[in-house]
């Protein structure tokens, strides 16, 4: 065959809301020094492994849009394309956002919790469209194809996904070149769901860890050739495992 | 009439060789700290005044993206779309690239100096193509139509831009966009040259001072409504006056 696909995907480092330990969703604050160290670190690592993108995918948040600038800075790679789209946006976490997560956890119980966290297809409530964090009037989403989302469940991220990986994620694929996407916990958890064919109830178990790349040969049909690998194994076992705790202060 | 269309032009701030006092052209330096507070003060200029950018037109060259990247984010502009094109890339310095700017006033005097900097369609000697400065190998440029400059005139610069000007830039500001052009000192006098109808003989005398926002207003033919206006003009007649100085040393 020709020479597999490459996909490298990226997730934002710490935002100020991770620091603080809040549910954000679509609430767009920006990276801490921590999370822009660590994106300057994803970068090195694919110029270190000669693993560089010949265009960029993004979501409308200041907080992946820092986190492709500075890994494209560090990688030498500032030139590239780059096409930005809600559609790879955070999950809209309703009513949740901004919110402190230990105290919802305390608030309404570990399964209530658990079950909005993770579970596929359950939504938390909508967020009110007066609330300071709602999105409705967020001008960089006037263009966007239906209605700003009130709230999401995985599932709805993953029904807004797909169409803009079909049309542009994919087309770039198989065009021949490596992509990269930096997005989302949670757009990428659908991404990887859908990649490596993961079930509805196995998905919730997933961690993307934070800042490695994490990069998939794939074949002509844009089936994975393997595993994807992240471009340091070790730190990303252990930020999955941080991921994991979160909410357990 | 309706109402009539912005343009923004920045163009970027002191690069590693400006420091330097060498010729740049096409020659991928970066911005210096000095370089991204000038970015950032041109952000920062835009969101005050209420100025703000729907989509972003940058050249290929680092020094311009970093520029748009750093404003962008002090606008709180970060998603609006992007388009990158090496039209708005800064003149070709040809064999000039990589000379230090004092030396080569003394060693061709200064009558051919400024022919090489200021004369509308004198070009510098070719570069080499095994010259370290040359471009002719460099990856972003494999989609170029044509072949990657070895040298380039102001009025060359003129016949390469003119027609993204047409396709793209023209195109978004009379979809009624707020358009943001980062770029460089020769691409820009250029536009400018064009917009305010300046001829082939005083184009040569335009300074455009690096990092303050410079605004048009446009009817519906894209012709200026009055003299474009920078968002802090004191600052910006000291910094023409900084820029006609260069290589004065």
């Amino acid at each position: 065959m020709t020479e597999p696909y490459t996909l490298i995907l990226l997730r934002h480092g710490q935002s100020e809301w991770n620091e603080l330990n809040l549910f954000t969703g679509w609430v767009d604050v920006r990276l801490t020094e921590q999370g822009q160290a660590e994106a300057r670190r994803g970068g090195e690592l694919m110029a270190a492994q000669g693993i560089l993108p010949d265009v960029l995918h993004t979501s409308l948040l200041s907080r992946a849009i820092q986190t492709a600038n500075i890994a494209l800075d560090a990688a030498d790679r500032l030139w590239i394309p780059v096409k930005r789209t809600w559609r790879l946006n955070e999950r809209h976490y309703g009513a949740l956002q901004g919110k402190d997560k230990a105290q919802t956890l305390e608030e309404f119980g570990p399964e209530q919790f658990m079950l909005w966290r993770r579970s596929f297809d359950v939504p938390p409530p909508p967020l009110d469209d007066d609330s300071e964090f709602s999105q409705v009037h967020d001008l960089r989403y006037a263009g966007i194809d239906g209605e700003v989302p009130r709230t999401e469940s995985l599932k709805l991220v993953i029904d807004r996904m797909m169409p803009y990986w079909e049309s542009d994620i994919a087309a770039d694929l198989r065009a021949g070149k490596t992509v990269l996407v930096t997005a989302h916990g949670n757009s990428l958890r659908g991404l990887v769901k859908h990649l490596d064919g993961i079930s509805d109830a196995d998905i919730a178990e997933l961690n993307i860890p934070t800042g490695i790349p994490l990069v998939y040969k794939l074949d002509e049909n844009l089936v994975p050739l393997g595993p994807g690998e992240y471009l340091d194994p070790e730190a990303a076992a252990a930020g999955a495992a941080a991921v994991a705790s979160q909410g357990k202060k």
